[in-house]
């Protein structure tokens, strides 16, 4: 232990991160601003690849470390051998409403062999409360004594996709150790990347804490997209009630109703609380409502839009839609369970006709969320005057919501970006959905 | 219309405040302190008396002013025809799950021979969206040219008892008239009492904003209860995870479980809006769903705690009870709708013995919720000792919580008030529900 302590004070602690996605990326730019030693693994070659030859495959985050440093990035698992701090940070998806964990069991299998006395192992990963005693703990108190000759710690990850100015200089990590002495370590070595780290009472509290703060967004988007259906049916402008709501400076927090949910956290985290106290006896009633609400609300804004349209155009045959925005949220290049490919295949049952734009999509990705291959319009009058409307699914700051307005012939707005060219809409194109 | 904003200019507007409650009185208590001439109304002769001797019925409020006027407070609705602004500020609560306006009907039948030309009435009482326009415009039209001859505006309060620290000169005050100058007059008016008048786009948006200010808080106290049901399913210290979620410094905001809702708002203004659109077709969910969360919490939290005690004294038969705090929300003298009176009604129900202290209460009072008797304990060790548990319901900072410990054979604590005396509970006589 004072080891390990040793080299963390002295900056020689050598660290591996497995999993280079949208946390883990993130997450060895830290360390290695901080002059860290760091080893990234990810089991994807064409990442590893992306990274020796010094390309990007998330926008936001540029690195060069890898190509300078060619033999720090693999695909494989042997350099965790050499490692003082293992990270990791893989994908936590549900599969079959079930969460699925097998990422993380997959890997630990994979590292296992390398796995030796002094090191400390870490989960970034979101899991329901007691997963990193049932994947981590229970597997490798067989071979060692945790607290004394191996460590193991949860720490969540709050990274904000999106979000330039989010650091954890200014928020703060939360972390967590099996023992006392994990606890130490722990807390000791994310303080050379955060300046706040609050050591929460046991590796539990830290998970079911992370799980807290995405189910409190999730039920809110769930709340604030009822109530725009509520305020549908009164006839009330929604944008303008939250307006009003949120000059209140105590008590209330801004939410802003949309096309449905997205992102890897809000439309799975809460899924994982509600799994794992049913299987405890208590069937949440709050997660499953919001998450319906959440889900249904795209299939609602469709059917509205196109009711609008045969209102319109009776005699209407074929509708053509242009679909804005790709990405979950704006201004990110990350479209993981993005609503927009929920409208892709309600749209594609009903068997209408759409394209889409997205400056930040050339191409859309085929997954397990989307198997709908289409490639992005060229953002220019001519192409956008083509179809019947528009339909705003995400609201990117560096789309030209001006042009967009002269050349559609209606736009529907999920977002509500388009309030401020409302006072000039006199043709009455804009209708917000 | 030039008069009665000259008069404002000049503050010489005479104004009368209809409704002397949890409202009606800091709204009276603010505008004196601006100098303007205030009269008074209240059909509760008692609260007329009261003030004409100076005393105070809301201890946060003391007010001398119509003690020194007591020409200037009135259980009838003459003065109105002095009056050149006129502000309902009267209960609007639930009756058999319904709307009940009847407060508010019944003052538009009480003051219409006294209004006149040149005023302007305003309703500052919590409504669902359209009651302005249906109990007060709709009536008034008929008389007057709203707008011209006569102004109507809505201001849905935000008074937060037991905040010494809240005023309109931080918090802004949203309004709204019927026509535009309605608006003007309204926004100029209430700027002799606030920094920040926010003026809504109409009378209907604002009324709904106050709805969504209000919807917020109860789905987020519904969602906090029900993470405590799932925590305890969990055997995981609910306080110690939002203590850990709270530090997320962006997208979170901390709730706390407690015994259940209360106060005139949260339980009461959901319903009105779901009363609402389920006229329009619509139903909705979370509403509902929160909604069952806050009154079975009451519920659920006496089944634990008796659960315990009998499998702590197997052989016991008869269990007598202390609950701490009367008031729905600590600090304040205010009882309406407290969690307090559900555990009263439960442990009634159960036969099981029962008493309380609260050092704002004196006494029960009896009405509409709650039909049991009762005067608070004395609070010394003896009495305290007596009984086989104490119940925190309400958490008030005045209360002697090391005394209670001491005294207490067993503390139920529904608050978390005693997570600070919790690492020193040797005998483990704190037990969180």
């Amino acid at each position: 232990m004072k080891n390990i302590l040793k080299k963390i004070t002295n900056k020689s602690i050598i660290i591996t991160i497995i999993g280079l996605g949208y946390v883990g990326l993130p997450l060895t730019y830290r360390f290695i601003k901080k002059k860290i030693k760091t080893y990234g693994i990810d089991t994807d070659e064409k990442k590893v690849n992306y990274l020796i030859n010094g390309k990007n495959y998330i926008k936001s985050i540029k690195i060069n470390y890898f190509k300078k440093n060619k033999n720090r990035v693999f695909s494989s698992y042997n350099i965790v051998s050499k490692s003082d701090i293992i990270i990791i940070c893989l994908p936590t998806p549900l599969k079959r409403n079930k969460p699925d964990l097998s990422y993380i069991k997959k890997c630990m299998k994979g590292i296992l062999p390398y796995l030796k006395e002094g090191q400390m192992l870490i989960l970034e990963s979101t899991v329901y409360p007691g997963a990193t005693n049932e994947i981590l703990i229970s597997k490798l108190k067989q071979r060692f004594v945790i607290g004394k000759n191996f460590f193991i710690g949860y720490s969540p990850e709050r990274e904000n996709p999106g979000d330039k100015y989010f650091s954890y200089q200014k928020t703060p990590k939360v972390v967590s150790g099996h023992t006392k002495n994990c606890s130490l370590i722990i807390e000791k070595f994310y303080k050379i990347i955060s300046k706040k780290v609050y050591v929460s009472t046991s590796i539990a509290v830290a998970e079911t804490s992370k799980l807290l703060e995405n189910l409190y967004r999730a039920v809110n988007i769930g709340l604030i997209n009822e109530f725009k259906i509520i305020c549908k049916k009164l006839d009330i402008d929604v944008f303008d009630v939250i307006d009003a709501a949120s000059t209140k400076n105590f008590g209330f927090h801004k939410f802003t109703p949309g096309p449905g949910w997205g992102g890897h956290c809000i439309p799975i985290d809460p899924f994982y609380l509600s799994w794992i106290s049913r299987k405890k006896g208590y069937d949440p009633k709050l997660i499953s409502v919001s998450g319906k609400i959440n889900t249904l609300i795209s299939k609602r804004i469709v059917d509205e839009i196109i009711l609008f349209i045969k209102n319109k155009y009776r005699n209407k045959k074929k509708i053509r839609f242009l679909i804005i925005g790709l990405s979950y949220k704006k201004n990110v290049d990350d479209d993981r369970e993005s609503p927009s490919y929920a409208f892709f295949k309600i749209l594609n049952n009903k068997k209408i006709f759409f394209d889409y734009y997205d400056p930040y999509f050339p191409q859309t990705i085929l997954g397990r969320v989307n198997k709908i291959k289409k490639k992005s319009i060229k953002f220019n009058s001519k192409n956008i005057s083509k179809y019947d409307a528009s339909i705003i699914i995400t609201d990117h700051d560096i789309i030209d919501y001006k042009k967009l307005y002269k050349s559609s012939k209606l736009i529907f707005d999920t977002r509500g970006v388009m309030k401020k060219l409302q006072k000039n809409d006199k043709k009455g194109k804009i209708i917000f959905v």
